[in-house]
């Protein structure tokens, strides 16, 4: 391809609009432009480096027998109120009327039309097992877009479901996949870790994520440093333990003049955080209730979540803490909190001794003794793990976290959808048993995101060489004669030879040329200029380590492929 | 393939809910599935048809230049209100609010955000000319979505946007996607032809459309007989002549007792249509319109649109004759009718000793002469051309009539979106100038159905072998272990040589087996029995023509090679 006929507009400052390094990157490259909040156009090169993503994944889902459908985007109503999904996914999905009056949705994800599809299908155990993969547009209405494609609201997937007709079938097709996404990461150039990870609003068993360890990453993962241990923070847990003091009096009022934290406290009292217990007052979808973690810990949201079940889980507004909860900010506590659910994290189960909120503006209790004082709905782990605890799996090793983007998702479903929807299958007996199902999504816009975050310095992109948009950039320098005809032949045969090839052909300085090509980040640069090719040689620059050798011309070809061979 | 492992659902009787052939056989061969009214899921056999014409689609698009994108589906309200066309598409378009309420809609096509994108990164004629092309999901709510895929409410599109500078660059980049479309379409197998056509909602001067001809398409195109001619009937035209009658007579009252149409009138009265003036009440954005034509023609309601620059026009409901006609159903007429805006077809100007309906109950008015007795705002070309009239190009031949599936158009746009949308470079002289455009699209998806039309017979699809889903089936018959282990080594050999090979290794009977090889419409059948073998031969049936051939086991590769070279 010739530059001067690409449409590359390329941006030399850092676009206000972005704050991670892959958005700037992707913008300033002209790899894409914003159309609204979280919604972009891809332009050639940047859908080059898409199409690129999506062929690797497309040759591993067939590999692993996976057989690619096209599915629909605007989707009926009545599948999600099928499933009990209508509701849950909230402003997230974009619902709307068509002219008929018929609600409808645009697909967030495709376990609902996978299962209806199927339902009236699959008759019997002969017809499974089945994967059925589409790389296709997903809209969900975030509420916070942001990161560029990382956390978009129009955005490519590649989604899998898997239809077994039991667990084991199952656990063979995570399996299968599981080792399928292996793959696609590595074959893209991408250091992707999996983990064991929340499974959220698709319901189901087991989850794993792949993770791409980057700063700018959105999740935190916990690691073991000792063995394979690797979890989402929403998820992890850790070996630590439970809190018990000794003292056995009864509890008592104490002043606490506007001392509302816990580090205010730990100041006013002199009294570590260990003693105390953090009441955080939520309102899980219009119901108050109270978590209580250790002074010490934090509350973690998800954990929460999950535990209630809820649909939707916020922290209680200031004016809620008196009409729900009878309370005032700063003050909370469970004792003589009626009607208000009360969930304590697991470590708290044989606290005594304990400072905690009095309800009353001012004042805390102290000698609070769990149990004795107050009633606990349940016991659960509500608390984030931090680092340098202890890891749950091997109890020896301790655990780092670390910031990461999710570039993949799987779970097993189970039956789940199959029981809501219906989807059945005959078994051997002739008796109808559910559907046994799994998904598996591959965020292929936001992987884009991943492998720049992962591969750039300050001049721009360093394309891993299985997804650049282009192996070899030409620069010819200059107006010389000479090479440009040599500039052109090297073109053309390289191009003959079936290289993927882009030539600077733009009447353009070689400031400018050098910074574009680095900037835009293809892996092969020959420089070609009439004082090195009066000497018989090129140079050439691996943009991976910006590394420069001269070729000769006579070995152009095979160095071409030992340099292209040597980098990642 | 293994057809024990494919997800083919086929069906032995044609679905009530299809009523053309190519929708019959799409859900019989397990093409796709219906998942709301004109919304389907593609299934691995159809999306792999799909992906053979996007890959056509794509190798003529990149050969003339144009550089492939991806556009949004979610696209802002603000583009569309600016190019004047958020209320132009009416229910067509999708429309609905973001969770922070602002207004989007499903892209219906793409010109305004194309005109939006470039309107801030493209700055002078040095960044032209430019073809962007995409292949990607469009969403229309037709009112009556049907024939499957021909008219559906979610279909795939390949739509390509030219820029130049003036509108010579545009006839350039016009007839570069014209002789484009006419490669794809070839390339596809398909018989298609060009057409003028009407430009519609997209504005702009010249058009063409490609259509396959059909007996279920929904066009209707006007073909000469002797020269090149052929035009979309919503815009033909032909050499008919005006209407002339000598009677001079003043005008006057008849009684026409319950005779309300032309042909009653006719048997009535003894008097040829061509007689009588044909009076249409129409409602165009709310106004009140009566269309005249001659009482032998029909009213082409897209040419009255075009002629009064109409959004929505509609024939007046029965009653809204008196409200806003002050007439009656059946004795419509232009005598008297004031307020009410009268376009003439030219075939009227100088018609006299017309019948008109006298907008009152069981009369009509006989000898009515044509501006004497009755304004006209202005005559126009109104009428639909029929079979048998003479060509207006070379006026020599005659027009012929055939229904045809529109499956690909193209436009000259100009400059009305660019000036709308203030989309300007500037020019050798520093001066701002709008960008000419131009609008190029082909319905992927009706293409499948197309080329089903137009290849099929009493026992399925007879895929054209460019675009078939696998070019090779092999059908091993009954259960003699010879016979399995010869289909599998013959499947694994056309394989390892690059052939698209199918084998249905599915425990079925012959029958089966047949029925769904014709069916699916694989171009190259090899039935492999215990019988042939023992004679070392093996049938091959071409499915274009159904003809049967032995092939020597030997001579397999060779033979099939010629056989597929030989077959459309």
């Amino acid at each position: 391809m010739r530059m001067s006929k690409l449409y590359l507009p390329t941006l030399k400052e850092d676009p206000a609009e972005a704050d991670v390094i892959s958005h700037q990157l992707m913008l300033r490259a002209g790899m894409m432009r914003k159309h609204a909040s979280g919604i972009y156009s891809y332009l050639p090169l940047g859908y080059k480096v898409i199409k690129k993503i999506e062929k690797i994944a497309r040759k591993h889902m067939d590999n692993s027998e996976a057989q690619e459908v096209l599915l629909p985007i605007m989707q009926d109503s009545q599948i999600w109120k099928d499933s009990k999904r209508w509701d849950k996914f909230g402003p997230l999905m974009i619902k709307f009327n068509d002219r008929k009056n018929r609600e409808f949705c645009l697909g967030p994800t495709h376990e609902e039309v996978v299962t209806d599809l199927v339902r009236d299908e699959v008759r019997s155990y002969k017809d499974l097992p089945l994967n059925l993969y589409q790389i296709q547009t997903k809209v969900r209405d975030e509420i916070r877009p942001r990161f560029g494609v990382m956390r978009g609201r129009e955005f490519i997937m590649k989604d899998a479901y898997s239809l077994d007709i039991d667990s084991a079938g199952l656990d063979k097709s995570y399996q299968a996949m599981y080792d399928a996404y292996e793959k696609i990461f590595a074959e893209c150039g991408l250091e992707a870790v999996s983990v064991e990870a929340d499974t959220g609003a698709m319901g189901g068993k087991d989850s794993h994520e792949f993770m791409v360890l980057a700063d700018s990453g959105e999740d935190e993962i916990a690691f073991c440093n000792d063995c394979n241990y690797a979890a989402n923070v929403e998820r992890a847990t850790s070996q630590k333990v439970g809190i018990d003091f000794e003292i056995e009096s009864d509890f008592e009022k104490i002043q606490t003049p506007q001392i509302k934290t816990i580090s205010e406290l730990e100041d006013y009292l002199e009294v570590p955080a260990a003693k105390m217990i953090k009441a955080v007052a939520m309102v899980a979808d219009g119901e108050a209730v109270l978590a209580l973690v250790s002074g010490e810990d934090e509350l973690n949201e998800i954990k929460l979540t999950n535990y209630l079940q809820a649909n939707e889980l916020r922290a209680a507004e200031a004016e809620e803490f008196e009409e729900l909860f009878n309370s005032v900010p700063g003050f909370i506590g469970p004792i003589n909190l009626t009607e208000v659910r009360i969930i304590a994290d697991q470590r708290l189960k044989n606290m005594s001794g304990a400072i905690v909120g009095a309800n009353e503006e001012d004042y805390h209790f102290k000698n609070v003794k769990v149990k004795r004082d107050f009633e606990v709905e349940a016991f659960a782990d509500l608390r984030s793990v931090k680092s340098g605890e202890r890891c749950p799996k091997c109890e020896k090793g301790k655990l780092d976290i670390k910031a990461g983007i999710e570039v993949g998702h799987i779970f097993k479903l189970g039956t789940k959808y199959s029981e809501n929807m219906d989807a059945n299958y005959l078994d051997e007996n002739g008796k109808a048993q559910p559907i046994v199902m799994g998904s598996y999504g591959i965020g292929i816009t936001r992987l884009v995101a991943a492998a720049i975050e992962q591969n750039n310095d300050q001049y721009g992109i360093k394309w891993p060489k299985a997804i650049a948009p282009y192996q070899i950039i030409i620069l010819p320098l200059g107006n010389d004669d000479e090479v440009q005809t040599k500039s052109e032949a090297i073109y053309q045969d390289l191009k003959a030879k079936g290289w993927e090839v882009l030539i600077d052909d733009r009447k353009e300085r070689a400031g400018v040329k050098f910074n574009d090509s680095e900037l835009i980040g293809i892996p092969l640069r020959l420089t070609i200029g009439s004082r090195s090719l009066k000497n018989g040689v090129v140079e050439a620059m691996t943009r991976e380590n910006n590394m420069k050798t001269e070729i000769e011309l006579e070995q152009l070809e095979t160095k071409i492929e030992a340099l292209f061979a040597g980098i990642a």
